[in-house]
Parts: C-alpha cells; structure tokens; sequence
C-alpha cells in the first residue's frame, strides 16, 4: 500500500472528503447555535425580568438543573436508548402474552381433563372454549379496531413504502391487537403469532415516538420514524421466536425492496435486546436453567448427515415448495369464494361473528382427541407438537436412535393402536393444512407462519421416519452405523415450507436460532432455496396474496428472469390519461368519466399545462370546478332529466383526501 | 379477511395492479416479436434465395437446429446458470488455493524439520522460505497487475458505488491476484484470504460476463452486471469460510450502502452453491468424512453458559472494541509515517521488493520457534493456532472439562516449561497484533480478516482461561457443577474483534457457520454489538480507512446520532463554485485556478447558463476553449514570460477522461 503512485493516479477522480460528514456537522451546530441565541436574545429583549433572576443565588442551581434537563433531552433522542425502550417493552408483551396463551390452553386441558367421566360434557368443554375465545376476539376488534384483524405484515409492507393507512398505528389498535391476539391463540386454533407481532413492535414503536416526541424534537423527524418502524419489524420477529438474526433479516425480505444498510445495526441491536430480556424472563419464572433456543434439539454433531442424504433434501425442499404454493392459492381460494357466493357473503357481513364462530366449531370438532383427534394427536398444542415433531428419536422403529436420554412422555400422542406412525403423520398433515388456511381468513389478529412452520416439520417428519425405515442402518457404508435422524428432516421440512409460503430465505436462519443447531445448514438451505425457486414461480407469497385480496396500493415486483431486463417505461405507461381541466365542461366530465378506465382522474389547470394540481390548491380549484360545471350544467338541465354520478377525484398520490358526489 | 367494507375503504387509494408486470411482459414480448417480424420481412426481401432452402428435405432439421441454439441461448442468459457456473469456478479457485496454501506450508515444516540439527541452518530454511515467497508474490504482482494489491475490499465497496475504476476486473489482474495471493499465504506471514477473495469473485463474475455475453446479449446490460457483482462478493465470503449466510451478510454489510433486497436470492444461491462444492471437494479428497464445519467445536448443548457469565462477555465485547480501533489506528499510522519520512519513501518507491521483504524478515525471526517463537507458538500455521483456541478443554488447569476425547497434540504449543499459559497468550496476543498490522501494509494481495480474528480469538481464550482459573467450578450455584468453557470465549471474542474493525455485526454469523455450533448465539450477538459501538465512535472501519488512504473516490458517511437528521444540503453545499466558460480568456483560468479550492474545474456553456458540458460534447468544446485561450494568451505572451500549468479539467462524474497540460 506504499504504492503512491497508483494512489495519485486515482486522486484525480476526485477527492475522499472524510472531512465532509464532520464539516457538515459543524456548520448544522453552528446554524443551530445562531438561531438559539437570536431566539434568547429576543427573549431577553421582550421580558428584562429574566435579568433578575441571574442575580438570584438560586441562579446557578437553576443554570445547572436547565442544563441537565437539556442534556437528558439531547440524551433521550438518542436512538439507542429509543431501541432498548422498545425491545424492553415488546419482550414483555411477548412474554406476558406468552404466558397468558399457556395458561388459557391448559384451562382448557384442565377443563377436557376433569370431565373424563362424561364424553359429551367432555365434547362441549373441548369445543366452546375456543369458539367463545375466537367470537370474543373477532367481536372486541371489531368493535375497538378493524384494523387490527389479519398479520400486520401485508400492511406494514404497503406502510414502509411511505403509503399512509389510516388508523394502522394507534393505540385503539394496539390494545385491539394484544387482546385479539391472545384470546386467539389462547383458543388452541392453528393460528400463528408472528405475522401479528411485527404490527404490535411497529404500534410500539410509533406510540413510543409520540411519546417520546414530548422530551425532543427530533422524533417528529419522519425519515426517522421509517428507520424506527423496520427495525420495529425485526424486533416483532426476533423477540417472538428468541430469534434477533434472523428476525432482521426476516423482516427486511418481507417488507423492504431496498434496504437501507444503515439500519441493519438498529434492527440487530433492538432484535438483540429484545429476545435477551425474553429468554431471561424465563429464566427468571424457573421455566428454563439458562438462557437457551426455544425449541432445543439434541442432533449429533460429529456426523450430522450423509452426503447421500442430500437428495433426500432435495425432493423434500421441492415437494415444499409445491406445498407452500398450494397453501397460497388454497388461503386465496377460500376468501374469494366466500366473497362471490352473495348471499353466503351478505349474510357474513351482517352477522360477522358467525363465520369464526363455524370455522372454529369445525377445527375444534375434528381435533377433538376422543373422536377424530386421535388419528391426528389432536390434544397437542403447537408447542408440544412442535417439540415432540424435532424429537431426535426415531418413531418408526422405536430405540434405534436414543443416544440422549428423553422424555418419551409426547410422542405417545402420535402412537396409535389401530395406525402406524405414517397414517397419523399424514393425516395430521392433510388435516392441519387445509385447517390452517381455513383459520387464517378469520377477522381476528392472527398470522399463518407458525401454522405453516408446523405442517412443514411434520412433512419433514413424514419423509425421515420413511427414509429410516428404507435405510434402517442409515446409508454410510463405512464401519460406523450412523443412522437415520428424522428430527433433522421436521427440522428442514419447516424451514423449507415456510420459506416457500412466505417467498423468504431467512427461514432458514430462524430454525437454527430456534433449534440452537446450526449443523445442518446445508440441507437447510438447499431445501429452502429450492423451495423458493418452486414456490415464487408458482404463486406470490402469502403476503403479497394478502395485499391483492385485500386490494391495498402497493406495486408488484416486475417477476424476475430476463425479460425484465428488456421493459421500457413506455411499456408500462398509460399515454391516454383522461383528465379534467379547471375550465371543462359538464360533457367532458361525463366524457372522461365514461371513456376512461382508471378509477381517478386528474385535475389539471388548462389543457395546455398538463401539471396536476397540489394537495393544498384543490380546494379553490374545486369551487372553480364546481362553479364552471354549474354553468354548463344550467345549461343541460332545462334539456334533459339530469342524474347522479360518484366521482372519486383527488390528487394520484394516494391520500385521496376529497372525495365528492358530483351532480 | 371478508371485511369487505374495509377493503373497499383502501380500494379507493389505488387500484392493486398485479397484472402490471404481465402486462409489461406481453408488451414487451409483442414489441421484440414486431421487430423480429420486420426483421425477418426485411431479410426475406432482401434474400429470396433463402426461400430455396424451406424446399430442401434438410430444411426442417435446419430450422430444428436454430430454433435448439436459440433455446439454449435463451436459458444460458437465465441468471441461475451463470451464478451456478461463478460458485463452481470459486469453489475450485479457493479449494485448490487451500490445497496449494497447505502444501507450500508443510513443505515449510518439512525443511525445517529435516534440518533438526543444526540450529543455523533451520533459521535460515525458517526465514528464507517466507521471504522468497512474499518478494515473489510482491513483484509478481507489481509487473502483471499493480491492483491487484491489498484487499480488494475498499475498490469493491467503490465499484459498486457506480465509479469505473480502470483495470480492476480484467484477466491480468484476475492471474495475478490468485497467484500473489497463494505466494503470500503460503509464506505462513499473518495475512487472510477473504478481503481478496472478494476481489477474485468479482473478477470471476466480471470474466465470466464477458464470457458469456458471447451467447446472449443480456449479459452487455449493465444493471445486471453490476447486481452479479453484488452477487459475487457474497459467494467470495461464503466460499472461503464455506458459511454462505454469513458470506452473504458480510458482503451486503461491507460493500452497500441500499441493498436491493432482489438481489437476496442470488447471493444465498450462490454462495450456497458454491460452499456446498467447496465442501464436497474435502469430502471426496477423503479430508472429512461428511460435510461439517471448517472449525468445527464441541461445546456441551444443554447448559452453553451462565446468565451470570454475560458481564465477562461484554467486557470482551468492549475490550475487543478498544482493540478494534487501536488495529485501524496502527496499520493507518503505519503507512502514513512511512510516506512522511520522504528519504525512505523515496527510496522505497525505487526498490519496491525491499519492503516486504524487510517486514517478512522481521516477523518471519521472530517467529522461529526455537527462538522467540517458542513463547507465542510460533511453529502453528494459523489454521492450527485456531483449532487450538477453539479448543473444548481448559488449558490452565487441564483435564476439567474434557467431556470429549480430543487429541491434545496441538495444544502442547501452547504450554511452556518456564512460562504459563497466560504468558503465552499474552505475547501471542501483542506480538500478532503490531505484526499483522505491519504485515498487511505490504504491496501484495492480502486481506486483514482472518489475522484479526485469530488475535481475537487469543484474547477470547485468555478472558476465558482467567474466568476459568477465578471460578474453578463454574458460577452456577445449583447442585451440578459446570465448568466455564473457555473455547466458548475465544469464539466470542474472535466474532467481536473482527466485528470492530469491519465494522460488522455478520461476523456473529460467521463464526456460528464456522464452528458449526449456534449456542453462544446471545453472549456472541452482546460481545459484537458492544465491540462494534465502541469501535465505530473512534475510528473508521478498516476498509473505509484504506479508502481514505488510498484516497479512491468515495462519499462517506455522514455519521450517526441525532445530529444528522438536523444536516441540510446548505450545510454542506459549496456555494462558491469556480467554472470557466467556453469565452474565457487566459485571466480568468489563471484566477480561477488559483483561488479555487476544487481540484477539478467545471467547464460551462457561457456564464449565464451554468449547465455543466456533458461528456460527449467535451471534444469539441476543449478544442473550441483552446483556440480562445491561445488568442488571450497571444497578447499576454508579448507581455512576459509564459509558464507552464497543471490542469485537470472534465466532467464531474469521476470518469476525469481528459486531463491535459495547459500552458
């Protein structure tokens, strides 16, 4: 690097101005510096009273406190002490809610357990309980905040682009989505947490900026607020799956097109800090010893795979791959079919708590474990499953692969005397899939990751017991017996159908942080990617559905591969723009309004200047509007019966603030 | 989700065009078939005896043939194929540079074991093998391709900014890299390979565009180029610490400032591809038996660490940070203080291999392991040096936590008869720091990652082997005893320092790909991200402080804090911008020149419109610009003595194509 001569040689380019960021700063505080001391001395030319004080020897106590308040203030806005606020508060929430589901599902065990004398008092208990919880939930945020039903991270997609949704991030809605949440999951549907959790972090983090808009200014900074609301997103996923790596990058695949890299440090720290006071809230209750993943596995570590295995893998991320897609198409299918039956949906929309009512009637009946739920371990929550699912027994043939002492005590459920282990997998799985898309179109907080996670496992589960029972002294064929370990594959399964459902590849950094094993990453990944490559050019991913369903302003991706690469603007743009100009007549509002095919029109001064009027011009230019069509309306009227017409006009920015009835 | 009324509510914002991106497509595709059809018109016209051949029985194979070149031409643009091709080719260039990097120093050992007896000669063979190496890699380097030098890092972070930098992605360099690389690595001198190992990736990628823009015409846009250039720095990582999240991660976090987040899947494609054949070469070279982790470690799962163990993390954390920055400071100072010295700059401009090979001599004598080298084991490649910090056993007090069996070869460097085990790492610790920041001043291909993180990784192991000796049974107060692992440590600490001075927090997921245990995933994410705040408030990353060095065109950033969102453009505008017209006389150049504070000028139109000349009309305007300067000069020349001036005049951009000498 002594290579000076190389180095003047680029120095012709232009100079590296270190200095500039520096400079920059000195010339903001400089500035900042003479608008402070005109405004005090202003303020000491008004009121000379002041001057006294300075005379008091109370002058320096009160110099000194003005100081330290001013100081804190500066402190306050400091974004670090934002991120630890935020991550402290969403690891409670988390945590709190966490505890609150555990105790309503084992009231409900309790509850199904205590009446074992009597099976259909015992059916009852089993099914009320969660239709009661799921009506509560759907009517509570019904009635605080509609806004609240669904993930949150189709919406938080459409926010960060910088489209404004209404009432998304208020405290009505935060309280909505809490309670809505809980009681939901609470209920034992398959339903997930995750998707619900980002737009928690992001109420969090919205309502703590007002908050802390009151000690400085800096948080009306809306630049700032953006930067706050994707490393909120992190927050939601890491500190709901102890996951802060993965919980970052998981939320910049799912609600960014471009990230700005500088925020990766505010979305690692607060993710980071989150999921550490999480975990330590466990240690703290004695749930755990120390702080570990949330869903351990115990997988050898010297040998975890064969190489020969790898196809395996493979087929298991593709046949995900179509699984996650039909899981898309299926979730879309049963929403728009419910909404083109007219007389199913006028119905619903008048009684709407009858539909979560019947779905979780439905759900609940077939899981009941006396009845259908016994082919399927219905008594399981998501957690035991999921636990009992990355177990690193093999089932098939039971004591082949116990190297670690385990509670056998869960896998229990999934034996039946009359079926094998496969037929229960199986049906778990076709069941729970078509349960889970169903479950997610409630109108209640709830999000479809941990469903899907969850089918994925069991999937893995399926293909590994099955590979164990081909190769029962695994595939090696050395001297050493390494058998088969079909909890890796539950564990490949989830990461790749979930990926698949959600078009990511940091599912696969998330089952390492949620399994604390990060010694199949191979297989992992191959799996998810091939997953991906399936499932994105099959059918968008289950958020980008949503947005489409629920038909909010946001642009597609143009799809990947080469054409892209050959479209012009002039390939997208509409040329035949229908627009009105201050001075247009009844007949070319009419002409515009029948001719045209988009759902706005412009407003434009004359014909000739084509530029659209600003937001805070419309008013006037509308009373002209109004005044001229009048005119031209007289005209028409006393010549035929005139009659109504909605025009939506407004500015094509998307706020669409003026909305009018036009004669 | 059949809240109807509420989505009709947001329909009102924009219509959701999904349909948007088929559309383009069909567009598109209707447009290139219009060109095609007036192509094919046009020939046809032109060439009726083509029209002969339709009638020949060979015709249909003929058009069978074409339509087959056209298909594969069509997929071989499809970006998969060439990101499949840039993993393989990297995976082969990094295996069979680790393979030649060992050869070289088991040839290194076996010299100067065969030489046991005579102490004289082994210091000689000792010395001479490394010194003749670098001196090769130096020279090697300078005739071929002088950038190749350094990292490679700092140019990439400036490529991808958009600027051209000449000659950073041609063949010549692309040779000259591997071949200095491999010198200098062989040599045992504390230098990394995944600085340059970008480099060579993207030299890859660049190569193979140009390779393949022989087939389709896709591979001349330039996006797309410079989106596999994102691509390729990530397999660069992810190939030579076979840890393809980590690689794709570190990329994104040392080369961007927005990162488009399509571009995601073609680095986790990549790089995944690329570490899995990376990996499956040691396999079939029979040096693993399965795919596993480079450093692979063997911590206990059920208990990786003590909550109360966390306060030692963030000390090393913090320490590390403070070593971090010293680490830029000192190889910053290190070559500035040799360009001040003008008599040896001087001199070494002129001999340019004497440099090195005096660095080399330095580090190579006091490494000799019966010298001063046998009290910082000096005789461990760094590879071994790792193996052996990463170690699972206890060094201070020896047979505590050997849970495995594990054979004790390496770590019998470390102990000394006369000195501890402290004193050991210590002097390892102070003597690899002022070296490897000495050894990567030298002008060969070299990075400083895998330096820095085995100090790391010594310092770690010292934090730990003192926590293991203060608690000799562990913190924990249960009734079961768990010893302090201080391998654990030297993880932690090998992610925080070399997350200080790139200024990363990925490093965390690099080591967990590296160990393949993701364990100490919260005391490694704590200890980074502490490293990291002290590391960035005092100094520049070490790749942004080579920037700065070698002064390569490139914006800095502003900084964060509060103080940022306060900047405006005004701020940092400079006002007073200097230009010279195409009317103006020798005068006003003259002033222009000497009371400018730019190092380039600004050439305008005349003085009323302030357009800057675009590049392609320069040309004329320069010629136009002398002939007037000429007559000015005409008069003035008769006056007095002429003299000569250095001008750098052009366009704006950084390209400065034209640079001429005014008189």
């Amino acid at each position: 690097c002594l290579n000076d001569g190389f180095a003047d040689k680029r120095a012709m380019y232009g100079r590296y101005t270190q200095e500039l960021g520096a400079y920059a700063k000195e010339e903001a505080a400089r500035l900042r510096e003479d608008g402070a001391l005109r405004r005090t001395t202003s303020v000491r030319g008004q009121a000379p009273e002041l001057m006294e004080y300075e005379k008091d020897p109370c002058a320096k106590c009160q110099v000194c406190t003005s100081w330290c308040r001013k100081f804190l203030i500066s402190r306050v806005g400091e974004d670090w002490i934002f991120l630890i606020l935020l991550g402290l508060l969403m690891a409670l929430v988390s945590w709190a809610m966490d505890y609150t589901i555990a105790f309503c599902q084992q009231a409900q065990k309790w509850m199904y357990g205590g009446l074992h004398n009597n099976i259909l008092l015992q059916y009852l208990a089993w099914v009320t309980y969660p239709v009661v919880l799921i009506t509560f939930s759907a009517g509570f945020t019904q009635i605080l905040a509609p806004q609240a039903v669904g993930s949150g991270i189709p919406e938080m997609k459409t926010i960060l682009r910088g489209v404004v949704l209404k009432e998304y991030l208020t405290f009505k809605t935060f309280v909505a989505k809490v309670i809505g949440l809980t009681c939901a999951l609470g209920s034992g549907m398959p339903l997930g947490k995750e998707g619900p959790f980002v737009h928690v972090a992001s109420l969090c983090a919205a309502l703590l900026s007002k908050f802390m808009a009151l000690f400085g200014g800096i948080y009306l900074n809306e630049l700032r607020n953006t930067e706050m609301l994707s490393a909120a997103c992190a927050v939601g996923v890491g500190c709901c799956f102890a996951a802060p790596i993965g919980g970052v990058l998981f939320s910049i695949e799912v609600t960014s097109t471009f990230f700005a890299v500088r925020n990766y440090w505010r979305g690692f720290f607060a993710a980071t800090f989150s999921a550490f006071i999480f975990r330590v809230l466990a240690v703290w209750n004695k749930d755990e010893e120390t702080i570990t993943a949330l869903f351990k596995t115990r997988f050898r570590l010297d040998f975890p795979f064969d190489l020969q295995e790898l196809p395996a893998f493979a087929v298991l991320g593709i046949a995900s791959g179509f699984g996650g897609a039909l899981f898309v198409y299926l979730n879309r299918i049963i929403v728009e079919s419910m909404r083109k039956q007219k007389t199913i949906n006028k119905f619903l929309l008048k009684k709407r708590l009858v539909y979560p009512a019947v779905v979780t009637l439905l759900v609940s009946t077939l899981t009941f474990p006396p009845g259908f739920g016994q082919f399927m371990a219905g008594q399981l929550t998501q957690h035991e499953s999921l636990v009992a699912l990355f177990d690193n027994q093999t089932w098939y043939k039971q004591g082949v692969a116990e190297e670690f002492v385990y509670s056998s005590e869960v896998p229990q459920a999934w034996k039946h005397p009359q079926v094998g282990v496969f037929i229960t997998l199986l049906l778990f799985i076709v069941m729970k899939f078509w349960m889970s898309a169903l479950a997610t179109t409630m109108p209640v907080p709830c999000g479809a990751f941990m469903p899907v996670f969850l089918i994925g496992a069991a999937f893995g589960r399926l293909v590994g017991e099955s590979m164990a029972a081909v190769f029962p002294d695994g595939i090696h064929a050395d001297s050493t017996v390494y058998p088969i370990v079909p909890g890796a594959y539950a564990v490949v399964g989830a990461a790749a159908l979930s990926g698949a459902v959600t078009h990511t590849v940091s599912t696969a950094v998330i089952v390492f942080e949620l399994t604390g094993q990060i010694s199949h990453i191979l297989p992992v990944m191959i799996a998810v990617i091939l997953a991906n490559a399936v499932a994105q050019s099959l059918q968008p991913s289950l958020y980008d559905s949503i947005i489409r369903i629920q038909k909010l302003p946001y642009l597609p991706e143009l799809g990947w591969g080469q054409e892209k690469y050959n479209i012009r603007v002039e390939d997208i743009m509409v040329r035949d723009v229908r627009y009105i100009t201050l001075s247009s007549s009844y007949r070319d509002l009419q002409e515009a309004l029948i001719t045209g095919q988009l759902k706005t029109l412009a407003l434009v001064e004359s014909k000739g200047e084509s530029y659209k009027i600003s937001d805070h011009q419309f008013p006037q230019c509308c009373e002209k509007l109004q005044r001229n069509l009048e005119q031209s309306l007289c005209v028409r009227v006393k010549a035929r019966k005139p009659y109504w017409m909605p025009v939506i006009f407004g500015p094509l920015d998307g706020t669409a603030s003026h909305t009018g009835m036009l004669l």
